[in-house]
């Protein structure tokens, strides 16, 4: 067994490592002069079962040649089985034809690393499951509820209601809420007639109550914090949010910042430069969850 | 016929589009707020045989995905056949293993090009060409030397050599001194013995004589700026360089500024951003060359 770590994530890397009581195995990868990817494994993994760290975050498309040619190194030095730890799978969004002539690139990016020689691979709430069927190889999906909800429940908050931010979250809404025995609700955002405005509707009962938001990804982080204020607007007493995947693009940080959201807990399958560590954020780990799961 | 543009070198496309005499093909390709690729195909190309024009340069990870997301796209679009021109295929020096436990990225992309879904390649001066070997899909390698010795022809320089600036490339000096009818020579460096400093022989006669050095890249400028001042100190009365792919990172344009090279010709292969657009580069079109080959 060896567990090597690319760029992406390198303290996420130690940590499982850590974990499991291994030290992480020797390799470089750095640039060219020309910004090309030099790889270097640095001890033999001749027929070992080797294991590569990588999310691929930002910058995504880096990070995924990385891995790419990292596997391919592993499998010209002849490893016996290459297992990929995806903690966040980019181009996850990109999962399907929404409109003609669309490329489906959480497909392509299964086929890439299919074709460059990943044996299986380990995944943290994949945006659809449905990119499982996306491989030809196993993939083991882990779930990032658990964690989330476990935070929660350390916080000891009275008269708690799980809030999906969209229709399309209510099953991950409702796994948190059995965690945490409270109801759910839903915002449910439509539009009453072509070229009038949204209107955020809030279905299920929330007044008095301490919220939380769930969501797999937060991105930009508009939805999340037009959902937190329209949660206080119809009379939430409070509102905390949270996510697997923090990607914190464009303004999310500002976003956040001036929301009424009390608190943002993420978890670090995406790592938090310096300037997205803000006092609103706790960063939870995956480290014990992929320990386990390798 | 359709031929779509890419981000590594939209005024090549253009040129090569107005050469064929059709317009290019309507799409766009931009960046989410997390920095992934979104690429909208804006017009029908279903039955069509596409082109699509993407040289894999700085930065290249960027340009490869973009290229390989396209490539996607125009596949679930029923595109009848997807041509890939690459005018500089990146990754191209990672041919071999030359140390144990490397990757061979130069086959990894082939085989991520040929996933993706690309049914034809042309090229230009692949750095070896095993690498058409790396495919299973037609290979066209067009060359750039025919458009550099004309260049050199219409300056009718007297008493030419021609120099290869290391053993790999002498086949190509010598493609070039045919054109030219001149002799060749070529830069002979060796170790006499370990641990001892380099020699840089000249093999072949080159006193008096205007030197033309040739290679099909140029990274940093080391080899060949050393290969000039050594031609000067030999005798040569002046010495012009030439290459088809102006990679020219890191302190290529210094060298190039500082040394004995009187004018450095290259193709337009990869586009000179304006700061490398020094009165000592004069470069090329090769858009009449792909114009013929689509
Ligand atoms: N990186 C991205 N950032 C923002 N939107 C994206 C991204 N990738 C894909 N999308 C779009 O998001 C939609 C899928 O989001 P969802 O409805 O949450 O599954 C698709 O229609 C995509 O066009
Ligand atoms: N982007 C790059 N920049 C500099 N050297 C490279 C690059 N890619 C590969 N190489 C190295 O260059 C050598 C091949 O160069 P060559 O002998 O000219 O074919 C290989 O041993 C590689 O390790």
């Amino acid at each position: 067994l060896k567990v090597f770590s690319l760029n992406s994530n390198p303290a996420l890397a130690e940590e499982i490592a850590k974990h499991i009581g291994i030290n992480l195995g020797k390799s470089s990868v750095t640039n060219f002069s020309d910004g090309e990817i030099q790889i270097n494994i640095e001890e033999s993994i001749r027929g070992c079962d080797v294991y590569v760290i990588q999310s691929t975050s930002y910058p995504v498309n880096k990070h995924l040649m990385e891995l790419l040619i990292m596997i391919d190194a592993l499998k010209r030095a002849s490893a016996r089985t290459i297992n990929i730890v995806l903690p966040y799978y980019g181009y996850a969004r990109q999962d399907r034809k929404a409109r003609s002539r669309e490329p489906i690139t959480a497909k392509l990016v299964a086929n890439l690393l299919e074709t460059a020689g990943a044996t299986r691979v380990i995944a943290i709430d994949l945006h659809a499951p449905q990119i499982q069927g996306f491989f030809d190889i196993p993939v083991d999906q882990l779930l990032g509820v658990p964690i989330l909800a476990d935070y929660f429940k350390t916080k000891q908050l009275e008269d708690i209601v799980v809030v999906s931010p969209d229709h399309g979250g209510v099953t991950r809404a409702r796994k948190m809420a059995d965690r945490l025995k409270s109801p759910i609700a839903i915002i449910d955002k439509h539009r009453p007639k072509p070229n009038v405005a949204e209107v955020m509707n809030i279905v299920g009962n929330i007044e008095g109550r301490t919220a939380i938001l769930i969501d797999d990804i937060i991105d930009t982080a508009g939805t999340i914090t037009l959902a937190a204020n329209a949660l206080i607007e119809n009379g939430a007493k409070k509102v905390y949010a949270c996510c697997t995947h923090p990607v914190l693009s464009g303004p999310a940080i500002e976003r956040i910042s001036a929301s009424s959201i009390e608190e943002l807990v993420v978890t670090n399958t995406i790592p938090l430069p310096k300037e997205k560590q803000i006092s609103k954020i706790t960063s939870l780990s995956v480290a014990p969850l992929l320990g386990e799961a390798i």
